[in-house]
C-alpha cells in the first residue's frame, strides 16, 4: 500500500499542492498563482512539475504515489472537470483528469467537502459528528458532515451556503443574488466593505456605500485610517488585518461587520442544523482575533435560547497552515 | 392491530385533532381554539373531549384507538413536553403525556417533522428523498427529509428555519434575533408588512415603516385600500389575502413583498440542501395565487444556474385541509 498521496486545494487565488502521508500529514508542499495559468492545459502542466519537484525534493518516486486528490470550486465529482467556474481563470472550463491520470489516479470533490473531510479525519472535528466547514476565501463554501456522514444532497450540491442572502437587495454576486454573504465575509466582500467605509468617510453626508445602517457600530467617530492610501485594486483583507492590529478605525469597523454577517449567518446554519460546531478554514479565517473575538461575541448574543447550555463551538481550523483542504483532497484516494 | 390513530397538530392559533385511518385517511375531525384554554389541565381535558366526541360520532370505540401523535412546536420527543413555547399559552410548559395516556399511548414530536411524515407517507412527498416541508401559520417551521430519513440533528432541534434571519437589523423576534423569516412570513408577519404599508400610505414622505426599500415593487401609485378601515388587532393574513382577490393595492404589495422574501428563503434552501422540493402547508399556504404565482418567478429568478435544468418544485401540501401535520403526527404511533 501507498505511504504518499497528492493532495491539491485549487482555490480562486492560490493552488495549494501537497503531499500527503497516509498519517495525514503534509510532508511538503508547493503553491501555483491560479490566474497565471489562464490556459488548462499549461496550468495542469505546472501542476505535474510541482508535484515532480516536491516529490523529488522529498526523494519520494513518482511511481510510488497511491494518488491525487483535488478539492476544487464547482467540480463535478464524477468526470473530475470544472464547467464555467465563476471565479476561476478557465471561462471554458477545465478538466482535472485528463494528462494528471498520467501521474497517479485522481479524484476530486468541492473544496468545502475536502476540508471537511480532513477535518473529521485529521483534524478539529475528529470527535465530531455534526459540523459544518466554512471555507473563507475568495469565494465562501461549505462542507456539511450530518450524523459522521458527508451531506452532499440530492443533486450532489448542497453546501452552496455562499450563496445565501444576508443582506435583501445588497451587493450583486456573480450567481445572480444579490446579498449573499459572499459577497460581504470572502476577501473580496471585506476589502468591498473597507472601501465603502472610505468613500462614506470622505463625502460626510453622502449616500455612498451600501452597508445597512444598523450593520455600522456607533460611536467610531475619528476616522483616521491608512487604508485610503492603498490602490484599491491591490488592497487586500491581509492588508485590512494588519492595519486593524495597528488600531487603524476603518480596519477595525470593516472587522466589525464582517463578524456581524458571520455571526448572523453561522447562527442561521445553526438553527437549520442543530450542529456542534462550526468549523472556519481558508485565507480570511487566518486573520485572527481581530474577526474571531467579535464573532463569538455576536454569536452568543443571538443564539437562540435552546442552545444556551449546549457549548456550540465556533472553532478554526487546527490543521497546520490550515491545510485542511489538501489533507482532506489527498483522503480522496488514500 | 388498530385501524384508528389520532393525530394532533397543536398550533399557536388552533389545535387540530382528528381521527385517521391506518391508510392516512382522516375520518372525522375537530378543533380547538389554543388560547381559549391557558391553563394546561382544561387543554387537555378539552382535548380528550373532543377526541371522544368524534370518537363516538363515527362510532369508534376509544378502547380501539391505536395511539395518539402530537405535532408541536418545540416539543420534547422523549418527555412530550413543551418548555416555555413562545407562541403558545402555558409560560410554564405543558406536558402532553400525563392526562393523555388513560386513552392511549402518546408520542409527539415537532409540528413541522410530523407535517414532514403526513407529506412522505401519504401526501406529494411520497415519491420525494430531498425535501423540505415549510409550515407557514403562527410561527414558521421547518421538517426536513434527507436521503428519505428524517433529518433532526445533533441536539434534535434541526429545522428551526423560521428563525433564519432574511432582513439584516429587520423586525424582533421573540427569538431575540431580527429580521427572522417568521416575522415577515407569517399570518403575523403579512400583518405586519399590511399595517406598515397603511401607515406609509398615510403619512407620505414619512420614513414609517422598516421595509427595505428594494422590497417594494415599483409602479404602485395609486393608494386606495379598504384594509385601513379593518381594527389593527383584528386584522388577518386570510383578510389580506381576500382583499387582494378583490383588488385591494395594499393587500397586493404585501404579497408581493412576502413572495420576494419566501422565494429568497426558498433559494437559500435549495442551496443549502441540494433538495427536490420545498412543499408549504399551513395557514398562510392557503392563500393561493395571490402568493404562489409571484413566489414561483422570483424563485425561479434567483435560482443558481446549476439548478435551472433540475425542475425543483415548489409544492402545496397535497393533503385535504392541508392536514399533513394531522395525519403525520397519527403517523407517529403507527
Amino acid at each position: 500500500m501507498s505511504k504518499y498521496f497528492i493532495g491539491i486545494d485549487l482555490g480562486g487565488t492560490n493552488t495549494k499542492i501537497g503531499i500527503v502521508s497516509d498519517k495525514g500529514e503534509i510532508i511538503d508542499k508547493g503553491t501555483i498563482i491560479t490566474w497565471d495559468f489562464p490556459i488548462p492545459h499549461l496550468f495542469k502542466e505546472e501542476l505535474k512539475r510541482v508535484i515532480k519537484d516536491i516529490s523529488q525534493k522529498n526523494k519520494i518516486e513518482i511511481s510510488s504515489i497511491g494518488g491525487i486528490g483535488i478539492g476544487a470550486p464547482n467540480v463535478n465529482m464524477y468526470t473530475c472537470s470544472i464547467e464555467s467556474p465563476p471565479n476561476l481563470p478557465w471561462k471554458d472550463g477545465i478538466n482535472l483528469k485528463e494528462g494528471l491520470e498520467d501521474i497517479a489516479l485522481v479524484s476530486a470533490t468541492n473544496d468545502a467537502n475536502a476540508a471537511a473531510i480532513g477535518e473529521k479525519l485529521f483534524g478539529c472535528a475528529k470527535s465530531l459528528t455534526d459540523f459544518i466547514v466554512v471555507t473563507l476565501g475568495t469565494g465562501i463554501g461549505g462542507g456539511i458532515f450530518c450524523d459522521s456522514k458527508l451531506f452532499s444532497g440530492k443533486y450532489g450540491f448542497a453546501g452552496e451556503i455562499g450563496h445565501i442572502v444576508v443582506e435583501q437587495g445588497g451587493r450583486s454576486c456573480n450567481c445572480g443574488r444579490k446579498g449573499c454573504i459572499e459577497k460581504y465575509c470572502s476577501a473580496g466582500g471585506i476589502v468591498k466593505t473597507a472601501l465603502e467605509l472610505i468613500e462614506k468617510n470622505n463625502s460626510p453626508g453622502s449616500k455612498a456605500g451600501m452597508l445597512a445602517g444598523e450593520c455600522q457600530p456607533e460611536g467610531i467617530k475619528s476616522i483616521s485610517t491608512n487604508l485610503k492610501n492603498y490602490n484599491p485594486n491591490t488592497l487586500t483583507a491581509k492588508i485590512i488585518a494588519e492595519a486593524a492590529y495597528k488600531g487603524d478605525s476603518v480596519a477595525i469597523e470593516t472587522f466589525d461587520i464582517t463578524a456581524k454577517y458571520l455571526a448572523s449567518f453561522s447562527n442561521d446554519l445553526l438553527n437549520i442544523f442543530s450542529l456542534e460546531a462550526i468549523i472556519f478554514t481558508g485565507g480570511v479565517s487566518q486573520s485572527g482575533e481581530i474577526l474571531f473575538k467579535h464573532l463569538e461575541k455576536y454569536f452568543k448574543e443571538e443564539m437562540l435560547d435552546i442552545y444556551k447550555n449546549k457549548n456550540i463551538k465556533l472553532l478554526r481550523s487546527s490543521l497546520e497552515q490550515q491545510d485542511a483542504a489538501i489533507v482532506g483532497a489527498a483522503s480522496l484516494v488514500m
